[in-house]
């Protein structure tokens, strides 16, 4: 429910809107008036699904008389050739709606696979891997259901949601004379019980003073393996331990092993490369 | 001008309603009334400019009174270090905006920058590097403006602006007894004289039928570098010729010398991986 | 396809938004609870039909519960007295849509009608009768639609799929010290490989010039019958040609033999008459 | 204040939108960066000018660097060849506002002067010219200002904010064993005491008993000449009469001169021809 | 009609995008997949029902998939522990609509009982309890129709639908020189003959001035009883009377039992205390 | 920042479309053209001002030429007399905007009163007085933000940002054969890191199995002061504690003195009375 059909429906008709702004030239052109199509949405590597439900409300949006059937479900498995879903209905519609609903599953089911690598990669510690803000502007919702698709967690989905501080908020403390463990108790006194407080720390020595202001989270941000070692024997369970920054395939597991309890990755999402998937149709005249 | 200031504005302003939807819980929480800021936007990694509009418009609708200062144009080579755009305003507000305007400028410069690579393989011969539509939904025009910053050329904005007949098409039109020559005259007879039209073949004995019923632009599809060959040496200049598929930075070259006039790349935008850009803040209190 | 139902359901929500904010109070006041109704639309002066499924649309967004039944296809030809359609259903949504759902259709027929006396006046000869630009602001996509009803062609959406050159670009050229071919070149070099170039002349002695710049399409504007001849003798095949101005019913057919490819219409669209359609309500109680 | 700027805004807002959705690729490729013009909106022909604030805001919005200077207001009449307005601002802004503009003004100007020749035809006559909602879908306001422009009036704004009962409503009660005195009896009780309530009849006999139940308005619908002064004589003042059916400028001062005090006239609005106004550019590079 | 199934959608929609905006994070951590639940809204307080459709919408609107069945209409009483409404879905959609569903319902369900106690109050008298703009922002549409639920009837829609000049207005005109009778005047022959024409006086020696100008309604505004039932002879049934200010349940009776037509209300929206309803879950794994 | 500018503007916005959809039939009836006007917001009874940016914007969104000055800031007491903000520009403009900008402020001031009387009432005790999601839909923002002006606290915003599992939740849980602890354990695995956790419990003798769990708050629902104390007692800092149901000025102190660190009220929004704020204007023709 992360990703109601409200939320789903307002992208895809954006989409449609951009992608035909009056009408597909080319099924008016070519297509016999009442051709029907039947499309496979097939792989063409493997991968993990996410986005069904987009794919299918994308078809629907282009055409209010095609009909979806989806044959896997998100976080499926599945392998090259493996068809993933089935979609009949007017030609014209079906290829109109072609392009939006491929756009959208192929980049959600990329994120979703890319984020079982690193999920597989810390698999027996008790990491979580977790997605982060870099995400494509006006596709959050998609693009964080598709990491809880890849085994994935959430971290804040906005900046109203949760209180995250960074150097750049400990920098304006710093220099208004106000301690770092007095700025966090004040913060805590004006958010919301609800409200989850974590702050970001570049060294070994911000950790005490953080959590003697008391937060629910404190991020290490770019420490080393033996920092993050220290860090985590410092921090001693009094709150949860965040590693971010140079986390990769190759290091996760690594930073994993050091103990903490998040490990976020912007690159889930910032970079995701869409998975190929290819639609086969069968038109009818 | 393919980038309105009207179409940036309603990207960002979706985005930056999607990423504070009640605004900054953390700005809220730590921030002294009043701080000010200035920040910095630096390259971590060569590349190529692009979407430094787009960035100063999120900052501005992020907080009225924030003014950025943009050191580069869109299209212009930096190297990591390099001041891009500098920034002063309310903190509250240059940190309200950060993450909307680096996701957006992070995109599109790494759309830029890989455009560029493809351009410069294939400097010398006559082949132009274009996009697809295979792009952000919601984002196209930034991303086509991308392309261009890198150097690329466009291809149909949509599906309403120019007639592209692929297989399916065509599948359709022989189960219905036509021919494609037959097709392909019907079709520019329902046309506008505007419109270009484009025929997309998979096979050598389906340029002639094509040429006959006269297109605008033939895209060879899937063609190894022999066929192209002998495909460009059959239109002889009859058409523009559009070599697709299979196309990446190791075959591009080869594929340009064939002849071909135009090379459509859907990873340009389809797996951009996001550039690497930082925003350094210093913040008054 | 020209005419989604996306785009239609844009037009007839906000028209009826526009037409009742609060309500109608009117049924209000003086229906009985249930009363339902059978109305007939009616021609009341011969036509060509054109905007029959917006009509529908429009009733069945006044009130869900209306079946409308369309008795002829957009293009049909019909006489006075002649029903077009029916509609059924809560008498109170049938009234609530009737002024919405009627203005739309007399205004699309009154459309078609006119252009199909265009086309009618060049029949036999090579011409095509195109609109401009020159639509009502939110309603282009229904005019152009209407424009086809009648049997024209369309001609360019809008500012953004086709380039046409006119007299003040031309100026500035000049006034650069541009040579109005070197502006052609630059122009081609620089738009999509997919995108319509067409220049506007004023005199014959501009049509080299242009022609040798490599155009689609060469506009003569405003040019006498005999100039327009002398045109077609000098382009001679290399472009298409197109007359504008000065067109009316009676200076069409003239023009259209001149051997002119297009003529575009300017007053299909601008001065459209609404066609008298009424609609004939039988209410029950 | 009928049109407020917000009305306005909405319109050239949604109409630039449609007119370049994705910019103006011919300045993009002819107008040298940084082209500034200057243009006069000039008279083609005699008529009365309404809308130069919706010009103006439309060049606004294009570019926001434009500066209009209106020479006229609106109502005031112009000879052909007059100066309406100065725009002045970016070659490539006025160009993208130049066919919304034009076609706005020219439609609301034509509107104003179809208005003031029904008014100076009922000149001296009590009677008053006013529209209906036979207005173009979307531009209600903007059409009934330029009612106002052309020295008319306006009816009710839409269905929500005055009762008007046709003979449909009629019909329905009749159905219903319900007179017409006690149906106007039961629907004064309904509404609101701010809603004016206008009840049509087609007969002389219906005139009775509709005073009977007591109206704002009575409309006496295609009644003939001797007919309408039946009605004037019958009402004798304890109703507001308006004229509605067969009007046009050949009837209209006959039918003001029968005594009724508003005359109805859907020409105004829905067979408006555009006036021809041009835009005489001259552009600097 | 006053609340057409459009005016209700706008606001479910966006209310439930303000209290879901990426999904509900209590549902997806909590209930089983598949759950179903069947509520009921049960009363649990007496008062009058408003609003039973637009709980019904948001219902709807929260998930497609549930089912409403309303068991009182609008306007019918109900007493402690009564059903109001049953409906029946899959539970997270339940969930997803109770709080939109029981906000809006609530507080219309306040509305109309606060307006009954009113209506009740002046029983037998000629006064009508009328509604006012004090209205919420956003939800006029709604909270008058549950003013009319609860017996009351409507004042002016907005500032568009009807004059109704107040001492500001009426300053001005002093201040200008001009004399209220020729104001008023002068405003009748602006104005639509559809618009109705009330003026607010504060003292009695304005009443006749106004009512020689001619206005349709005349407001007394903060008059004692004393003064109201001078006022009623004054006017003499030469226009409505409206009396306002200092109107409660204690003043109401007395204010109508001085003569006056029309008694205006604020508290009956802008204070309106949302009734005590329920929604009893039944959930089935 | 809780409230963006956006936010405001998008209030404001529809709210004046709402109330003037086209125009103010008054002022264009009755003002001088160039009248202008200075106006004061003065408060008629006391109590904590909240919404003066609210104020301040929707007089700006009616005519950008208003020019609004504030005297106090949110959360300031003021006495009746006192002159809250200053606002002059063109008098149709003040007019227009007065409705809506009262409507707003005096809506949030009354809830910034009300819930300054409970914080009032909690004072010395440890307890703090929040929200609910009891807000009128659309205007969550605004009321959230009067909330905090009047000294309260905010719950989670929506659905999406915090969990909050009540009796429905645990009843389904029940039917499923989950423990209570074990659902809670499940749930905590499935949420974000940033997300807060809080069980709502009806009966003593859920607090450990809840607590077991692992909570962050534990809601008490409709304790008795003795059930408070013990449960205070029981849970002895585990979690947070949060006492609902029954809350009222009489009830608060008590409940305050039992332990519990949150207190939630639902009648801060729910049924908030408008403060009777005055808008005297001064009008200059």
């Amino acid at each position: 429910m992360l990703l109601t059909p409200q939320a789903i429906d307002r992208v895809v008709t954006a989409a449609l809107a951009e992608d035909a702004p009056w009408g597909d030239a080319t099924s008016d052109a070519f297509l016999p008036e009442g051709a029907t199509a039947t499309a496979r949405l097939v792989a063409r590597e493997p991968g993990i699904l996410s986005g069904g439900e987009v794919f299918a409300r994308a078809m629907s949006a282009a055409h209010s008389a095609t009909v979806t059937t989806l044959e896997l479900n998100d976080g499926d498995l599945f392998v090259p050739g493996e068809v993933l879903a089935t979609v009949t209905g007017p030609a014209a519609g079906v290829l109109l709606g072609e392009r939006v609903a491929l756009n959208l599953v192929q980049r959600m089911s990329g994120i979703a696979t890319a984020t079982a690598s690193y999920v597989a990669a810390v698999e027996g510690t008790g990491a979580r891997i977790v997605d982060t803000r870099k995400t494509t502007p006006g596709l959050r919702a998609l693009e964080r259901h598709a990491v809880r698709s890849g085994g994935g967690g959430n971290h804040r989905f906005s900046l109203s949601d949760a209180v995250l501080a960074k150097d750049n908020h400990l920098a304006v403390l710093t220099a208004s004379g106000i301690s770092l463990t007095e700025a966090i108790l004040r913060a805590r006194a004006r958010i919301s019980h609800t409200t989850h407080l974590e702050v970001e720390v570049d060294r070994i020595d911000q950790i005490e003073p953080v959590l003697a202001g008391g937060v629910d989270t404190i991020m290490l941000d770019n420490f080393s393996l033996d920092e993050l070692r220290r860090g985590v024997a410092i921090v001693a369970g009094r709150a949860l331990i965040e590693a971010s920054g140079g986390v990769n395939l190759d290091t996760v597991r690594a930073i994993a092993e050091t103990g903490v309890d998040i490990i976020s990755v912007g690159a889930l999402t910032h970079s995701a490369r869409a998975l190929d998937l290819g639609l086969d149709l069968q038109v009818e005249a």
